[in-house]
């Protein structure tokens, strides 16, 4: 007992401490581990973080059954036999299967196999390279000390609300009935998934938006399209409204949202999808003086700007740059990267944009699918952000439903397309597309985007025939006038 | 009487003389017309050619049913409602619709309001400049004759092939009934494809390949996991066998197939999908001092290489560089371009690699889908031809039932991703992708390859999660291992 004691008194010292088992930890682990660095992972949740059991993967495992059956009844010669209710049962133990019944043994043994330690626990800042797990454990870095601990949902301040103990995200992903009928607040990408998929395993929907519209941060079209097919869809949209008060008055009991209008709906569950808050209020960011709660500002190779010594990174959510799973995975490589050409003393360029060591992509090549129906997906910036970014830009539409492969893909294709053009290059800044099947083609914009290929070059990039890649040839001759 | 006669008689003068309304052929004609030039088109069947009304079009008609049902029985909630076969009637009269009904009046409509003359009839070259139809009307062309009359099926000289009226890809993607037993003569893209669609519709179908496998062009995983996947429809595949004869007693009765095993194989259609050759025997090459029934050798622009005066264009299949109708429409770009450069007096770099006037995608950069299940897609180099080009070559492969992407999008997801490096300029020569899904992820590659986008830069295109375009992230994580 006290030979334990003592060992757990004992500092620690790893090359690279990571606080946060997510994705984005488990990358900067990865890439530091890789180049030959001793990394270690303090998790006080399950390894593999938000993506892996309450976000990506669950929404997209319910989503999918939903956007095969929107496909097949889009065909000919399906239509009838597509046009049955989801078996639901089904679709969640899928969802189970996938989240890994929200157990973590197959992460750990891959930080196992990689040679990576673990340590579960609530690791906190205590001072330079310090961190203390559960007050007890100390463990030191001799070269950093990444913080990966993500985001949550946070609940606006309404009265009852917290009370009410509403869905949040990880609720929403994670349920394990439908809701008779469900009400969902905030038009953001969390929003829209978990209004399309609770709607397809059945639940009557309500979507409430304060703002006019969905997806507010792509292209104003995108929004209108997923409004339009969420309502075909049976969803009850109602924009520009603010929650005034929620009331629950029995646990499990249905709950009443009131609205400013005076308009009550009573539902049976409420999901919370209005914003992320960083989870660094209890990490001991006060300890190295920095404020407790508050996003992390970051230079481009990730590190904390501000901390002498600079030991300090961090990556994903918390630094605000992109709040999505693949930026904070590309954080981690290059700052990964970064880590252990400081470690080794290489000097970095940590500005030289699109370098090794410069995040450069969570800026100005953001890609994101959203996996309502139709799919919406967008790279880079959106015609009004590029505007306000001061480059002198074209902006060129297109109707997916007059290329010859969307209209091949789905009966009544509804869909468009967007590039913005800097003038100045000739290069993209950005594009979205807004359709069935078009989720896997953002990729080929995202190659443009970021390897700034010239307009002129992109002429000879020829889309096969009939895909519905060809819109990219229509955007193009439409450009070239 | 008289006065008409006359009238035709007088030769009528062109700025471009386009022979053959195929996709190829209305490029030309829309680029060197949007150009300022006029320009007529001559054609003896159909305006829109092969591939709206035998070709793409039809086939991808009957093909997306197959894929729509094949991914819906491949996601939980839809396996029991999906498992059902397909609606024929419903399925032939669609792609019915999408070739219009084998009617051109849409497409003649489209040339008409570009302002694009059309003579129909069989056009055939009289010496320089100069065509003539159906042996009366004569059309002189200031600046350019393009013949893109594309390619049609070739019948291999098996005793008894001809006179059995076999299919060939024209009657395959327009048949009105489906033939109890189907045999299907060659491995490539017709025949899997055609293979694929008949199946699914409630042929028996048999598959003889000559070669060891399918896909030949592909690499050689691609032909594999289509094999597997046709196999496990009920496809019999029989490869390395030759068909010796051929009978047919009766015209629609069953035909009989002898093969150099002894073997014999009755049947209610044959399909012959062995190759093609190029549709030039009848368009008068011989007054140019070409030969009758070749391939035409063109530059870069498209030119028709050894004809005085520059003024022969061979754009398309017929100049056998690249037989897809996206190749010819891109082709047709260039030409286009590069005819009215040269008839404005602008001199022109055909051999400009990526220049506007060269084509080049056309060999470094020709994506393929075969839309079969999985689908098969490739661009540029395989790696067998890299390294018979020269290049110095590293090869990724990338299972893609590994990605994350992929396993959310079916169930028992089977596929498989490669790259080819060439290692001195570290930049993409080829790239395939087999799985359910893929057809416009190809397209990322495309504008890699064609973009010439260097590894290091791909490095910052991330792919968004989870899709199956994370696997470029698994390609590019190996490569720089």
């Amino acid at each position: 007992m006290a030979a334990t004691e003592a060992t757990q008194a004992a500092d620690e010292a790893y090359d690279v401490i990571v606080l946060g088992a997510g994705p984005t930890g488990e990358n900067v682990a990865d890439r530091a581990h890789a180049a030959g660095l001793s990394a270690v992972v303090v998790e006080s949740e399950l390894v593999g973080g938000e993506c892996s059991y309450w976000a990506c993967m669950p929404s997209k495992a319910l989503l999918r059954p939903v956007a095969a059956r929107a496909e097949a009844r889009r065909v000919p010669g399906l239509k009838e036999a597509a046009d049955v209710p989801l078996d639901v049962p089904a679709v969640l133990a899928h969802r189970d299967e996938f989240v890994s019944y929200w157990k973590d043994d197959g992460q750990v043994r891959w930080l196992d196999s990689l040679g990576i330690d673990l340590v579960r626990g609530h690791g906190r800042l205590a001072g330079p390279r310090r961190v203390v797990v559960d007050g007890g454990r100390v463990l030191t870095a001799r070269h950093a000390v990444a913080v990966c601990t993500g985001s949550r949902a946070v609940l606006p301040p309404v009265p009852g609300l917290a009370e009410a103990r509403p869905w949040t995200s990880r609720e929403a992903t994670s349920a394990k009935t439908v809701p008779g009928r469900l009400v969902v607040v905030g038009g953001g990408v969390v929003g829209v998934e978990m209004a399309t998929a609770w709607r397809a395993l059945g639940s009557s929907v309500t979507l409430l938006v304060r703002g006019d519209g969905l997806l507010p941060r792509m292209e104003p079209f995108a929004g209108h399209l997923v409004a339009e097919s969420l309502a075909e869809a049976g969803v009850f949209l109602r924009t520009g409204v603010e929650v005034r008060e929620v009331r629950r008055e029995a646990p499990g009991g249905p709950v009443t949202v009131l609205l400013d209008s005076g308009d009550e709906i009573v539902a049976d569950e409420l999901l919370i999808a209005t914003g992320r808050t960083p989870r660094t209020e209890d990490i001991g960011l006060d300890t190295v003086g920095l404020a407790p709660g508050s996003w992390l500002d970051v230079d481009d190779s990730l590190r904390v700007t501000g901390v002498t010594g600079g030991w300090l990174y961090g990556v994903g959510d918390v630094n605000r740059r992109a709040l999505l799973t693949h930026q904070g995975k590309y954080q981690a490589r290059i700052a990964g990267a970064a880590i252990s050409a400081r470690a080794r003393g290489v000097p970095i360029l940590e500005s030289d944009r699109w370098g090794a060591h410069a995040a450069t992509a969570d800026r100005l090549a953001v890609p994101q699918v959203v996996f309502t129906d139709p799919e919406a997906a967008s790279v880079g910036l959106t015609a009004a952000a590029a505007e306000q970014a001061g480059y002198r830009t074209r902006v060129i539409d297109q109707d997916l439903s007059a290329v010859a492969g969307a209209s091949l893909y789905a009966d009544g294709y509804r869909g468009r397309a967007r590039m913005v053009v800097d003038l100045d290059r000739e290069v993209l800044l950005g594009a979205t597309f807004v359709g069935s099947g078009i989720a896997e083609l953002l990729h080929s914009a995202t190659v443009a985007v970021a390897g700034e290929v010239p307009l002129e070059r992109l002429w000879h990039a020829v889309p096969s025939y009939p895909t519905i890649s060809e819109v990219w040839l229509r955007l193009l001759e439409a450009y070239r006038g």
